[in-house]
């Protein structure tokens, strides 16, 4: 799978900007540049310049000149592919980033595919396969929890700990598989006890990291959180107060927000998705029957239900009051394992007497948590923030803890974790040390295959898919 | 107006990218810059390092890592703003570009106001206006010949022709300056004759430059081109084969093309900007009236308009074809000055008898040019591509000559012209030599202010308001 050519790539987003960084990587990749490079101030060849250096010149083909620009030279194996790399910081026009592209494919680099600069990184050992896989992480995380737990990931955190648990299982594999050797001596090299104890270790490791995905997913892909209620309650405007700034639509007329909106925004470093919904009122309005069906849509894939209403109208509409019991139950009964948070809106414009009647009879709905906010006057919006984040186990988070993020390395770790239960129970039925071999190999290959000792063509295929051009 | 405050903001386009880079400039660039990163490997300061060097390290607060990344540091004056300069090339997430803005931010950096890179170049004098002016232009540049023209100006071709006539009339400025020390005694430093050929070298100069404007202005901005014709004639189709792209929607129904569709493609270098109009047959629908007023408008702002219809229509329908006969007579009257392209599209639907015939009828419509196509196979589209160039005058261009694209560098050389003109009258008519002098340093004014040796805040601020932040 190595190639030695040289590949070529916009490292920065497209679109015009003040600068753009193309960047080039392989043997000949300097080579490649000087052949298009000419120094401002005097005959330079790039060739015999120091790595980690910047060179001012012109980019030229034929006498023309396609721009100015600072070249900086990497050179093998101190690059971040660990071949000679060569950035060339150009000037921001979509004209000039494809022109200099161009010219470098006619000097015989090739585009690179998506993440290939990452993928070669890998090969040639600059980081291993969960590091790399951190990368793309880093990249695409937009808050504080899932760029700490990427981060984490990129710097070798969790590859490190894997690789302790591994170097230690495999002395004993060793140790085990040297018995096999010795099969008529009737000797023991691997001292039964200290190996159980260290079975034990690894299980309670491979637990943690197994347990701590279904911390690791939520904060990767965000929480997402349904807000539920009748059309005109606010829905909208405790977004607004949440996001802080107008992205879902406000509107007075009720029944406006008939599309459901996505939003994210972080709350303590975590990243909520809000979805606005359109309430689940009775109703003979087909558009707003699709809108209940709709509602139910996204309360399914919720994690986190809010209820909102208003408090002035149910303080003086029995009727209205009644619908609303009617609905929380029904969403309590529906699902009764999510967290369904009942809101009462507009608190600003109820008198103290008819709020401590709402408390009494609405607090009360079991299963559920209750409390007043207005939207519109900001009251209440910093405890409901809490209020959501007290759903989310954070606590690894902030013990610096590895989190598993990523659905790959889960299953891994869960088919490590069952051949190292093969083991434990191997051990304790006497198994024979050739088969306490075969599960401890077997143990080892799940461990290899999340930092990439393991791993083939397709896999990393589809890993570095998943990455952008240029990375 | 000269800071020795520190400032920092995005270089590269905003979005998520394999890396994004973060540029500061100021007096305490590097020391600011010292204060958030940690070398990888050793205890490095960046300020002992040396300039134009590329560092690896973490950008780093409160023990807490925001992301892996390469500084680059440029020393005052070797950089591009003339100050102290760091460039940190960081992971592209949205999320740490603005976390790591934000901690600089804290450090007392201030945020860079549009294009405050480039005007502390100017201010510093790395670069003359003129040459700032076409850094702005050059990344705006999408197409060879307007590229080619900033890439020019950027490197100083415009700012060395006019600051040597500057240099050549001062001279003579103080020559004539000088004799009014010594008036009394009537003698002459300035040899009249030689001064004489001065003006006429420069007049010749002005114009020259001044008329460059007109081919400048539509090579910087485009030229518009008007597609006329009834709906269903081809005309988005024509625009696609031209485009080579599907860009227009393309449909069967007659009066598609209700709202005008504008594009650019770059012919031979130079950008053509299409305009699809709805066409200007008679029309009693409203919506279809509203879209002739529109052809008429969009014609108005043409440089050239093509007229197209069917040629198998036309050739079997007598009403028809004096319908478009009618409407292309309309167009050259209405427009005599503007070059008129008739285009008898679908010549693949007719014979070579039909052909003749059309050819005869039409190709004799004076002030306009005549010629079959056909878009959808193809056939012409080369040819009418060569045709709309021929509209364009690319002597200068294919010249290298200095070519103006700039209203403000156009208005001050007319100025200058008219300020010369005055000189080259008075000396003809022998004007005194105090009165002389005062119209040449009014000349001199004007190229000053082209280059910037003359300039003032409001004009700087009209000109770098244009800039992208981060430039």
């Amino acid at each position: 799978m190595i190639n030695d050519d040289t590949i070529v790539a916009l490292a920065t987003p497209s679109g015009a900007g003040a600068i753009a960084v193309i960047r080039l990587s392989g043997d000949d990749a300097i080579v490649i540049a000087d052949t298009c490079f000419q120094s401002i101030k005097s005959e330079k060849t790039l060739s015999n310049q120091k790595t980690h250096t910047i060179h001012l010149g012109h980019i030229v083909e034929d006498g023309r000149t396609i721009d100015e620009v600072l070249v900086s030279i990497f050179k093998n194996p101190n690059s971040y592919t660990g071949e000679n790399v060569v950035e060339i910081s150009c000037h921001g026009s979509n004209y000039i980033q494809q022109e200099i592209i161009q010219l470098f494919l006619r000097k015989g680099c090739r585009m690179a595919t998506a993440g290939e600069f990452t993928l070669r990184a890998f090969l040639n050992g600059k980081l291993d396969l969960s590091q790399a896989e951190a990368v793309a992480d880093l990249i695409s995380s937009d808050n504080e929890a899932s760029h700490q737990i990427a981060m984490q990931q990129m710097r070798g955190g969790f590859s490190s700990e894997i690789a302790k648990l591994r170097e230690e299982l495999l002395n004993f594999a060793s140790l085990i598989e040297l018995e096999l050797d010795f099969a008529e001596e009737d000797v023991e090299f691997a001292d039964r006890t200290q190996f159980k104890e260290l079975i034990e270790r690894i299980r309670f490791v491979l637990k943690r990291l197994i347990d701590s995905f279904a911390v690791g997913n939520v904060i990767k892909n965000g929480i997402p959180v349904a807000i539920v209620g009748e059309p005109n309650v606010g829905k909208s405007t405790l977004l607004n107060a949440l996001l802080n700034e107008e992205r879902a639509i406000v509107s007075e007329i009720a029944g406006t927000t008939r599309d459901t909106i996505e939003d994210e925004i972080s709350i303590g470093g975590i990243g909520f998705r809000f979805i606005d919904t359109a309430g689940i009122r009775e109703t003979k309005d087909v558009v707003e029957s699709i809108g209940i069906k709709k509602t139910f849509e996204k309360i399914d894939q919720a994690q986190v239900v809010v209820y909102l209403f208003e408090s002035d109208v149910v303080s003086n509409d029995h009727m209205k009051s009644n619908t609303i019991r009617v609905e929380i139950e029904k969403i309590r009964n529906k699902y009764p394992l999510k967290p369904l948070l009942v809101i009462a809106n507009k608190v600003d414009k109820i008198s103290e007497n008819q709020q401590l009647k709402l408390d009494d009879t609405l607090s009360k709905i079991e299963g559920s948590s209750f409390m007043f906010i207005s939207a519109k006057q900001n009251i209440g919006v910093d405890a409901l923030k809490q209020q959501l984040l007290s759903y989310v186990n954070t606590g690894a988070l902030r013990n610096n803890d590895t989190i598993i993020t990523n659905s790959r390395h889960y299953d891994s770790l869960i088919k490590a974790f069952e051949e190292v239960e093969r083991v434990r129970e191997g051990l304790e039925s006497g198994l024979s040390g050739d088969l306490l071999a075969i599960d401890i190999r077997q143990a080892l290959y799940h461990f290899g295959e999340i930092t990439g000792e393991i791993s083939n063509d397709d896999l990393l295929g589809n890993i570095f898919a998943n990455f952008c051009i240029g990375k």
